[in-house]
């Protein structure tokens, strides 16, 4: 893959967003945001970098007041590859490092001179939120500022939360690459093979397929079945009657798939069968119960409701699914607590766990809420569990 | 490669390190710390996964209290991998997702217990922190707690500028995958190639090699020079007279390389080869001037002399260098205000870059101090950049 594989975002986009973000801010009382996690930084200015979130020395900030430009606040050496990326060419940058002053006095400027309403300035504090930027630096604006600081976290979760056309190609694409190579791991993957070396291989396929990073990939893998779903590779040795789970959160375009596979080695066991099963068929009913109108809480339920029936304890998991995007798991969780009604654009995992003896085993998928139900991003999984047996 | 091409860190790494931050926190007057960012937490507890990291819907966290038996508190769903992974099989669960209380009553409850002597608790809140947890649980907590919220940033950064051996083993076989990987490039990479696609064959060759994950790998290249040495890939083809500079941060076992390389497509123009000269003679001067005793200032102004006395400006990057580790930058900054003493087991990047017309050109090395100056750890680049004319 030689060139790029989507089509950027245009102008229109951002402006849509920004659009969105000041009516949430209004509703929400607030006279600016301010983003420094790379989700929402790069969701509001589209400034594209690694960089900034491997390394925590220099912090990088966007700020959308309530009126006037938006702003991205930077240390000097991230100026090129942000007129490189953002569609925001208004800047301001300070020489870093320079730890006493990571950017603080410069927010403090650009508050003094806003023009006050509400007098609450939002940050990303709320739940789910890493804020990307040294807290001790926060305390301090916070002493210094004549606003109160609030959450922009949930707000910028529920913006996120539907999305567009172009946003869902990517989390397309990215779906299509992780297909590709699950799909060739029955022909990659040997029965004396480590988890190491399949774990390695899955990865190195996965980018040179097309994944700009494989920021998350999960394996699991034991006689019969696995404990834990989110465990790295070990050494361990895969051998007949062993079943592996591989779950990969790949990006492309700033955008993730996360969904899991299961593969026997060998013949796989009744039980395995059976629980492997029940797990297809709660994934389908999950997929079937998405649609407008509904709950997350109803994707929770049609779930939970299959695998009862086949007599098995949900797990450990606390939820089948979540909000997927440009966080692997993103606000809000399918959970018999959570209430979020499903809407057209939504981007949700169904992602069924059941316990077994002392296993555990998961299925996961990909949809979008449409109109009138739901569709299918991942290519499903096939209902009998797949044997490598070479 | 099938297993795991490290030695597992035994009991006494851990007990050392505790040691070490129970002496600290008498010096930090500190009750306890918890660390909740990645390189903290698996510094103390031993604990490796990727999914606490991606995915910020249920935090972790690990405390060492003054008296008493460190803990892990976590989500349930880290049950299993916390288990394997970590020397502390104490620990205290909550069923998570439960987003109005992710471990916060259970910090509560166990602060509560703590034998009190000064009043005050550390958190990763000072300079260069990035908090594992939302701020706005951290603030709860502050308001329900009788302690004093103090940093542990700058304690823990200090525990980790020491490596112990296996620790410096890890960083010097990343060095190595790297450098395998950068010796193979030129039999690669082609005039006509895409940044897309030398970064994707880089990064799948680097998972190939060795590493466990590629969490940074910048890209830049122009005719005669590139301006940004922190992007990403674009789709911008190579051709004759352009300089291509690539800089990883690749990780095994926990601990990162971070060094870059340049090189010539086709014929290097002679202010080409008169840049690289400078930075390859301020990249030997920076290696020479590192030994005990000395100061990371020291280091810059090595660098500095060199590129000053070849006419070149330092550009913006603000500092030649810095601490290397479980970050890909970790305090010090090799910077004119920066007095860190060096000694021995300290690991550092030896990194200056020089501007020319719009350009700027980087070089980067890394090193272990040792008792008697510095050990390279990365193979040092060629004198003259290499060329790809084919």
């Amino acid at each position: 893959m030689d060139s790029l594989a989507y089509t950027p975002f245009d102008r229109a986009e951002f402006d849509h967003r920004i659009e969105r973000a000041r009516r949430a801010m209004e509703e929400n009382k607030l006279d600016a945001i301010v983003v420094s996690s790379e989700a929402n930084l790069e969701y509001l200015s589209g400034m594209v970098t690694q960089f900034a979130w491997v390394t925590p020395t220099r912090p990088f900030f966007f700020v959308v007041p309530r009126n006037g430009d938006p702003i991205g606040i930077i240390p000097e050496i991230g100026h090129t590859n942000w007129l490189d990326t953002s569609w925001c060419t208004n800047i301001a940058t300070w020489p870093s490092p320079r730890p006493d002053d990571e950017g603080i006095s410069l927010l403090g400027e650009l508050f003094s001179g806003l023009r006050r309403k509400h007098g609450r300035i939002g940050f990303e504090i709320g739940p789910e939120s890493r804020i990307g930027m040294p807290v001790a630096d926060l305390w301090r604006l916070k002493s210094e500022i004549n606003y109160e600081i609030a959450d922009c976290q949930l707000l910028m979760a529920k913006l996120r939360l539907i999305k567009s056309s172009a946003e869902i190609a990517r989390i397309r694409l990215a779906c299509g690459i992780a297909g590709q190579a699950f799909g060739e791991l029955p022909r990659s993957a040997r029965i004396g093979d480590s988890e190491q070396k399949i774990h390695r291989e899955f990865m190195a396929s996965l980018i040179m397929k097309g994944a700009d990073a494989v920021p998350y990939l999960a394996i699991g893998s034991g006689f019969g079945g696995y404990t834990s779903i989110i465990r790295g590779p070990t050494d361990r040795v895969l051998g007949r009657g062993d079943v592996l789970l591989l779950d990969t959160g790949s990006k492309i375009g700033g955008y993730y798939c996360d969904y899991d596979r299961n593969f026997a080695f060998g013949k796989p066991s009744d039980e395995v069968l059976r629980v492997h099963e029940a797990l297809w068929l709660a994934t389908e009913a999950g997929i079937a119960a998405a649609r407008p109108g509904r709950k997350t809480s109803d994707l929770f339920h049609a779930q939970a409701d299959v695998l009862s029936s086949h007599g098995y304890n949900v797990g450990n998991v606390g939820r089948f699914g979540h909000g997927l995007g440009k966080i692997v798991t993103e606000f809000p969780s399918n959970a018999p607590g959570d209430q979020t009604l499903l809407e057209p654009g939504m981007v949700f995992t169904i992602e069924p766990s059941a316990e077994y003896d002392d296993k555990i085993m998961a299925h996961e998928e990909n949809i979008v809420i449409t109109e009138d139900g739901a569709e299918l991003i991942s290519p499903r999984a096939a209902r009998e569990i797949p044997v490598i047996d070479t």
